[in-house]
């Protein structure tokens, strides 16, 4: 495994590949100004200040490789925490790996995925946390995971968790001090006072628990099943949705693959819709169960239930019939009616009374006020969110370990527990909260953290 | 066209399109600090000194878009020559496509493709032909293509051009004179001089002509036929040629359909391999003798002809009458027997004694000593090349209709040509060679030379 070697100097392209009009190589490490000292032929980069731009030639030898410009980070003040120079070359791949391979024959090593910001964690640049939200930053496609990341980036929740995590240190070595002292039967750690801190630790990692929900809809968007009998129109909608302006349209590779999902952003705010089969209750086919069965599962775990009907076929009545049947569990509704164009007079007229339907014609793709509706159910969503938004699963795990450790502390203290068993509880809670941060991580998880990263970051 | 529209300040992601760790935006143009000022939250852009580099966040009114690095590049000290920003933000399309954006409302303009470069032209940073060098420098994929581009883009026979022209011009302005005088017959321009200088610029142009079959090789590979009987193993040589370590394999996106060629890397230098139908020459097929008459041209056409033969089944005689009935011309040739593992004892120890048979095994991979040869031809064909290589053929082109004005106004020199007529030989020459540099150039002319440039540069 990579970890922990700082002492060697690494490289790796830190733009995408492909022709451009220019491409950027990091190199960082200990001799990162050794080495472009030698293969720069403008002013020697040692020389410069940290911060500055230089114009000159690549050489390998005699032969000059490419004209570029060295930009200069020095020691703490880069991103890794260590020497740092980014080599600004011409966009072509050719002359990107040239330079690469020179590099790496004057001593530097191709980076891991993640490296550069492996670094920055392990020179204290960033906790783990802010670590993986760089990671976020760069799979950001929409407005709110890109906001959440950046918060999370500049230090987010980490710090609160930090500052509570050193409270329960310091209450900890209190605790363990009594059991140094067990045969006289001491209490250097108030009791009070750690519940006191006990339930403020609870009342925090619970909001941020609760906020999951909210990061993860940001993340991967909001879970919205199209549901309506087989002809309502609901592939047609979907295709309309696409078709919105702006649409960052992209199929999500997940595990449910019997229903079709599309990540579509509306005004700013993403949405996951998921067609489903139809959801005919009377259905004698075995198989058609199964599917019916997984849509109702898909409705209840989703955010927003679409359901469409044909307005010029089915009744209202009947449409309400069905839905009842449905259990909702705590999944918004919007009901919409389609093709009401094709509707008869009468229908018209009758669905214009009703406010809670929306008609549109998802044909004609007259679909604003479904989208109006959709993004007004966010904004609903959002309004109980604060500025800590925990969005990583990773980081729920950790908070819902710290929760149970700490109600198993709580119960211990109002039950007389031995202070060996509740030093135990506390114990598990500082190393569940340090998961996040990174203050306690085993070397596995850091690499399967940075593993996931881009190479060059 | 967007010619011409330097008050503009344009914009464009100068990275490849993709995830990355970071990407990069350009900013040109009069308005770059202004609108940089307002959108960073770090230092001013406007207040710090050119060639530094700044850490803070973009953000488009309360909303923060990402943690970027500006670089601040001022006026003239540009590669524009205009005022110019690097944002270097995170590699998400989605946070490029948001700062693309928000730059588009704060009054900038998408860049056309080359647009950069183009402003650089105009501002009398690069000449014409350097200009083209970047874009033969992002699309190198070869060493030698990469160090014409590069000595092309560092000034090449650019200079050497315009002193040539100057020379010229004060001469044609002499001959104009006379022109106004032409009743008094006096001769401003003295002819000695003038034949004395146009000798000059032909040896000039001529060198530089003759370089492009070299300039053209090292941008487009050295062709080379792999000709023999059909069963002789010629798509399993090109199968192997193509797995040696280091290969750049493309697909030669040609005229010439009916062939295969690939683009092969060996040791730096590129081959461009054309695989042709076998070349039985006593076919009675009418289709087959067209296939064959094609690949016998394009014998004569290439740099090198490697002609295989099955040493198990074919005898040296034999090949050696087949190849005495094609018309070489200046083609290379290098006899390869292959299969000699299979063959007889006798054939291996006879065919070991002939010094210009090279014995390999396709199907074994056992290429090295053809691979040897390959770069020892062309190590001879590079003998004969100059710094100044031509490469590009809108410069052959010019530089031809050069050779020919000169030619003219040589012979009327000689022969006595009135004066107004020589002016026009000349005045034709001046232009032609205005046209490599930049000097004299129609507006369609740059618009389809930037055209081809990526978006970003």
């Amino acid at each position: 495994m990579f970890l922990y070697q700082p002492e060697d100097t690494i490289t790796a392209l830190a733009t995408a590949n492909g022709i451009a009009a220019i491409g950027v190589i990091r190199v960082s490490g200990p001799e990162t100004y050794a080495i472009l000292d030698a293969l720069f032929t403008g002013k020697k980069p040692s020389e410069q200040a940290s911060h500055t731009v230089h114009f000159g030639r690549i050489k390998d030898g005699d032969q000059e490789l490419d004209e570029v410009l060295l930009t200069l980070f020095k020691g703490s003040k880069s991103y890794s925490g260590q020497d740092t120079i980014e080599i600004s070359c011409h966009g072509s791949p050719y002359i990107q790996e040239r330079i690469l391979e020179l590099l790496i024959t004057k001593g530097c090593r191709m980076a891991s995925p993640g490296e550069f910001t492996l670094r920055a964690f392990l020179n204290g640049k960033l906790d783990l946390s802010q670590a993986e939200a760089v990671a976020d930053m760069i799979a950001a496609d929409s407005d709110g995971a890109l906001k959440t990341a950046l918060y999370q980036m500049k230090g987010g929740f980490g710090k609160e968790i930090s500052a509570l995590r050193a409270e329960l240190i310091d209450f900890a070595s209190l605790i363990e001090l009594e059991l140094d002292f067990s045969e006289e039967d001491v209490e250097f750690a108030d009791r009070d006072a750690l519940v006191k801190l006990i339930e403020k630790i609870l009342l925090a990692t619970q909001k941020l628990i609760a906020s999951f929900r909210f990061g993860n809809v940001l993340k991967n968007g909001y879970a919205t099943v199209i549901a309506g009998k087989p002809n309502a129109g609901k592939s047609t909608l979907l295709n309309a949705l696409l078709n919105e302006e702006r649409a960052i349209v992209s199929e999500i590779a997940g595990t449910t693959r019997d229903t079709v999902e599309e990540a579509i952003q509306l005004n700013g705010v993403l949405f996951r819709f998921i067609d489903t089969a139809g959801i005919r209750q009377d259905s004698d086919s075995e198989i058609e169960k199964i599917g019916i069965g997984r849509a109702l599962e898909k409705i209840k775990s989703s955010a927003i239930l679409i359901y469409l009907f044909d307005a010029s076929s089915e009744s209202v009545e009947s449409v309400e019939e069905e839905i009842s049947r449905i259990d909702l569990g705590g999944t918004k509704l919007i009901l919409v009616a389609n093709k009401v164009d094709s509707a008869s007079a009468e229908i018209q007229e009758n669905l214009k009374k009703r406010r809670d339907i929306l008609n549109i014609s998802a044909k004609e793709k007259d679909i604003e006020s479904l989208v109006i509706a959709l993004n007004d159910l966010a904004k609903e969503a959002n309004l109980g969110s604060t500025g800590s938004t925990v969005s990583n699963i990773r980081h729920l795990e950790a908070l819902s370990a710290t929760d149970k450790a700490l109600q198993a502390a709580l119960n211990g203290i109002t039950s007389g527990l031995s202070g060996d068993l509740l030093a135990e509880d506390i114990r598990s809670a500082i190393h569940h909260l340090g998961d996040i941060t990174g203050e306690i991580t085993p070397d596995d998880l850091l690499g399967n953290i940075f593993g996931k990263f881009c190479i060059g970051k």
